[in-house]
């Protein structure tokens, strides 16, 4: 079992945590833009824990929801308790229902406008940038602009972007992407979709 | 554009929202497994996210470790700080370098044993045990007896498992299972292995 392909796993593991620790000492020298997309659940949510993990170390972050949730979402209840936290959700809300759409790209504006001020902050050490993918795929943002933004901003700073279907600029641009692939969903059981955690 | 494929997803995304805000309001009558699995990035992250999530909505959670990182771990140095967070790191870490296996297999049985307490309690609303997935493919921990504790768990109790390579019979007992897939990795960059926000 010694030379097993588990307990290389478990050590490669164990290994990582080390050289992470080693990471978190040494002095960042440029931050990293990671990428979550797919259809799977846990692309917002591993951005929030990383906002928890860099409160962890007291860094100061920045969140931008560009789609508006209910203001009952459990991550903007808890994140907006911390003084270190410069927490914004995109001011009207996407408005699929009514279908206004200049009403939905001025939104849209204001977000990205909000978050180009956080990209610009020295002193924000990450920045959460919620569902922008949606609003790239909508061309209510510029892929351009974006990068361009991510290229000019402070060194160390760090940002996470989430939402379905990426643009290939935008994945090229990053240095980390992770695909959330759906392998099964509580939602697509059946009887079990009242029960969620989904929050 | 009123019907492109990219409005919808969008329109989709917004109806989830408000479907996971009913789920939130709604009494929850079922608690759900969640294996987070898959060689890429935010497997543990997305668990943090929802013990963050979880006390927005003051709700008690519970973490077990089930590999010792760095005790300079955000998450850890984060979530230690709330008394709705009962937080246990395995005992002595995985002696992985030291290759001690009866000491590994110990500590592994101790850290499972701190799970079955937060799987037996029903204040505990959320338990996340962490890399869970690794000693049970090390066979520290048997698959069975980790199914047949869910299965006894309080009725509205969610869990979330995380680490590569989930053994199958969890991922046909769980609700949700997510496959983090690697696309790109900054570590993967060559000169960019320095830079990381995995602390």
């Amino acid at each position: 079992m010694a030379d097993s392909p588990e307990l290389h796993q478990a050590r490669m593991a164990r290994k990582k945590t080390v050289v992470d620790a080693g990471i978190a000492r040494a002095s960042i020298e440029r931050g990293v833009v990671i990428v979550n997309t797919g259809n799977g659940k846990g692309k917002s949510t591993a951005g929030f824990g990383m906002i928890a993990r860099a409160l962890g170390h007291g860094m100061r972050v920045g969140v931008v929801q560009f789609i508006k949730g209910s203001s009952a979402t459990g991550e903007e209840a808890f994140f907006r308790r911390f003084d270190k936290v410069s927490y914004h959700v995109m001011g009207e809300g996407l408005t699929w229902e009514t279908q206004d759409k200049e009403r939905d790209i001025a939104g849209a504006k204001a977000a990205w406008h909000k978050a180009c001020e956080l990209l610009r902050d020295p002193a924000v050490a990450v920045v959460l940038l919620d569902e922008l993918n949606i609003a790239l795929k909508l061309h209510y943002v510029a892929t351009d602009e974006v990068i361009a933004a991510l290229r000019a901003r402070p060194l160390q700073q760090h940002v996470v972007i989430t939402g379905r279907g990426a643009p290939a600029a935008l994945i090229e641009y990053a240095d980390t992407v992770t695909e959330m692939k759906l392998v099964k969903h509580a939602y697509h059981a059946g009887g079990k979709a009242q029960n969620g955690v989904e929050w």
